[in-house]
């Protein structure tokens, strides 16, 4: 197995980070790479989330990963050697997100051969990456059950920045406190247009239907 | 019941906000007030544990709460509803953490009459809040059995400020592949001399032992 590739990231010396996220859009497009910005609380489940998707698009795709953390190296171990799809571990020097600078630098990390579909997993944190446009085409936000019904009210930004959002850890619905009816209430007070997908990533329930939501989210952005 | 008052907390002015919060250290050991910051990711648990930890602090000591959040005030009205104890909802204006001259907004919003113990829930967020000294006596960081064992070898900085880590929802321990001796090395790599804690809020369990480290924690301060 491929050994991990570790980018220690760059502070960015941009000025206008929305101006470069642009720009990166745009290059991505030209080069045919479907860049995916997934965002979440630490231990939402961004990992087991890809490594239950990634099998199902690498049917039709090529799909490489780039894993941003504070420390560690273990979400890009993991998604490599259990998926097989190349995955690079961007280490974020201490900060709280990523920009497109750093997006960037990921990017470049990865190659020359650039894959249909780069998923980026963002720093753990349902607050300051949805701050900052990455270049991505798509913002997907993964909230999972454990952390309670409430969370589009308390951070708001998140959620309005959302193409799709992920309720994941559905399997344990019964042993928590979780109103779906009043996550819907409060997701919809912050973003009447995203779609809303339920999974677990653990029991693979939902998986189909989201990969097929990635599919045909990428076959509109190629069209 | 008395209404909850929402403070729209300012940006700071200060500079050095480790001067600033050492000065607000100062000034509550004066008037005794003991200050406790708690920090989590979203949905770890902050509130259920104050809920069921203010019942048992009561009995001997007042106590207040400071509830900040980007948006919203249920934290505070299930505080002041479910124990009566004094809560303020401090609005944040989006930003991902909560400095020292922030938290002294807090303070003084409490009043003039100080409770013996004031918690701090800090925003959600397990990276920002841990690069402020928010001038608080005890650092308590709570991390959820959901979360994963994983998180102080990803978020080192969080886990290395905690003076006490909680370790909540230990009920669902057997429905999460939360290994304890994987999370204890990541913890103890971070920080040797930090208390652990488990506890579930849910049902109670632990936090006669949490109760009593705070007091124990408490009576050291003041002495």
């Amino acid at each position: 197995m491929e050994e991990i590739k570790i980018i220690e990231l760059k502070e960015s010396v941009f000025a206008d980070n929305d101006a470069e996220a642009e720009k990166l859009r745009q290059s991505l497009k030209k080069r045919g790479t479907f860049l995916i910005n997934m965002m979440s609380s630490p231990g939402a489940g961004k990992t087991s989330t890809l490594k239950a998707l990634i099998p199902k698009l690498a049917q039709n795709h090529s799909v490489s990963v780039m894993e941003a953390d504070i420390d560690g190296a273990i979400d890009a171990d993991e998604i490599q050697e259990e998926t097989g799809a190349h995955a690079v571990q961007l280490h974020t020097g201490g900060m709280c997100h990523l920009d497109a600078g750093m997006t960037e630098q990921g990017i470049d990390s990865l190659g020359d051969t650039p894959s249909d579909i780069v998923f980026l997993e963002n720093v753990g944190n349902l607050v300051c990456p949805a701050e900052f446009d990455t270049g991505a085409a798509i913002n997907a936000v993964i909230l999972s059950v454990p952390e309670g019904d409430d969370k589009p009210l308390k951070y708001p930004l998140m959620f309005e920045k959302a193409d799709v959002v992920i309720l994941n850890k559905c399997d344990v619905l019964p042993y928590f406190d979780f109103d779906l009816d009043t996550f819907k209430k409060y997701l919809r007070d912050r973003n009447d247009s995203c779609d809303l997908i339920q999974i677990s990533a653990k029991t693979g329930d939902g998986t189909d239907e989201l990969a097929a939501w990635i599919e045909r989210a990428y076959e509109t952005w190629r069209a």
